[in-house]
């Protein structure tokens, strides 16, 4: 299992290479929510969103053999460019399995970043098995986007850095929103969030058409939901949660809320508006809860993580215009 | 004269109400720059530009006789904002003279915040006599945009964390790069950065069609440029620069730079694709002197300043497409 104390040092792995993200509030935000809403900005992450985290935590604890041999990812885009840019700054190979559909930025940043990308069809390819394939053509390590202990923990840094912000600030957070697919992020946050306070809500923050987690927290067990549905967050986009992440998250978390595209498009419109940021579908999940009244604010506070900003200048625009 | 004293009397009247913006770096800009570069993302102030600064430190000196009067204020957008923002803050009314053509967004937000808008045509219309007259009307005091010792040392205050964030990086700038318009951000981060960084080299930052500080910086005095020239950056457009500020920028500026719109078009595309930031033309002026390679930026800690995000999406739609 993952502890606190796995994380700290995973936070020690990461300072040379991680940018700590500021936790940014917003006066017009907090009259909307009627209460404190605190952003953890991790799309201005290295790579443009959290996934570095648990990509460099991994990979940097690779022994040389494993180092040597290169590894395989499986990603819709996040995970990708995070396990390319923490393979070059390790000197590690790394081949990315990725659907062909990702956002073009997705893709051409995994390249830029040093990865070898090779592309799959989201609706009739696994893409699990095409990576465990390579894996086991070249005896060498699957990095899974999220369902290992080494992501987890190093997602949970992002958590850590929000406990320390937070007493930065003088603020006891309330509850904590985290965007959810796998959920590396929710359970790695939930893990030092709780730590730091035993009284918070941690949710997580899910598409309507891809609520696994919140389907799997009703019943106690990992539930599956139908792949062939769409929506708008490619970063949020998997049939069931992860094992050990589930097993984390099913202890750890107050509950799961879910938000529809419509939301989503809103917390992207008012990202670009008022704070001036560029967030992703999938990275502006946990805003649209709090800006579309998916969770209860009034009075408290909140933190929501922003995790990512890697969306097409296309995709962007067609939002904006609304 | 404004003294570093100022600066720091000004930044705790500010500190209730300002956002102490991060210094952003990116792997990739550094690569770039062949140096270190740090990016004072004031796009992430209160407003969406540093002008809340300046704004707030001047409505909250006062007199409550001049409060109760209300003010008055001229502007291409950003002052606008700012002065709006403080005056509904300290219970002060709020008259804004604001260009036609000045961004939607810009006029929109200075009506949401509380401003009183009074729209004129910025080329064949003074906005200083339309301010004037007004003030004389009514009695009450112009808030200019950088012309005043309160404005310069409220916008020094940026400088003034510029400088504890490189400290907390255990870092030294070698250089500055202030987005220029009237000067007032410039003289404000120069007085801040030079007490400081006695070696520091700071540089104003301008559009090609309104160089006017350089020009002035050449001749020793107050330049005047063609009003009538156009150029994307609707936040640096002044004809001359201000009295106080251009004594303060002569004593203190190592020079001046200028940029083309395509510069900014690249900074602006830049900052989207790479930092997850929305900036302005008038905000991306030092970036793009950075990008473009305006100024010498190898082997140098070089601090350039994000000055201001609000740009209508259509033109950022436009500009992404470039």
């Amino acid at each position: 299992m993952v502890e606190s104390s796995d994380i700290v040092a995973a936070s020690k792995r990461l300072l040379p290479v991680i940018t700590r993200t500021p936790l940014i509030s917003s006066p017009l935000l907090d009259e909307i929510a009627g209460g404190k809403v605190l952003l953890k900005a991790e799309n201005l992450q290295r790579t443009g969103s959290f996934k570095m985290r648990g990509a460099y935590n991994l990979l940097s604890q690779l022994t040389p053999e494993q180092a040597a041999l290169g590894v395989i990812a499986f990603s819709s885009g996040n995970h990708a460019q995070a396990v390319a840019a923490a393979g070059t700054l390790l000197g590690i190979e790394t081949t990315i399995v990725m659907p062909e559909d990702a956002p073009t930025i997705k893709i051409e940043n995994t390249r830029r970043l040093g990865g070898t990308t090779v592309l799959y069809d989201r609706y009739t390819e696994d893409r699990d098995s095409i990576a465990r394939n390579i894996a086991a053509d070249r005896g060498c390590e699957v990095v899974p986007p999220y369902d290992h202990e080494h992501i987890i923990a190093g997602q949970g840094t992002a958590g850590l850095e929000i406990a320390a912000q937070c007493s930065e600030l003088g603020l006891t957070p309330d509850q904590a929103l985290v965007c959810c697919s796998g959920g590396g992020l929710t359970a790695g946050c939930a893990i030092s969030l709780c730590d730091a306070y035993p009284d918070i809500d941690v949710y997580a923050v899910e598409p309507e058409a891809f609520d696994d987690t919140a389907r799997s927290l009703e019943t106690g067990q990992r539930e599956s939901i139908d792949v062939s549905a769409k929506s708008i967050c490619d970063a949020l986009q998997v049939a069931t949660p992860g094992q050990i992440t589930f097993e984390i998250n099913k202890r750890l978390l107050a509950g799961a809320t879910a938000v529809t595209d419509d939301d989503v498009r809103e917390a992207i419109r008012f990202a670009f508006r008022h704070l001036k940021l560029v967030v992703e579908p999938g990275g502006a999940a946990a805003l649209a809860a709090v800006l579309c009244a998916r969770i209860e604010t009034r009075d408290k506070v909140t933190v929501a993580v922003l995790s990512g900003g890697n969306i097409d200048a296309k995709m962007f625009a067609s939002i904006q215009e609304g």
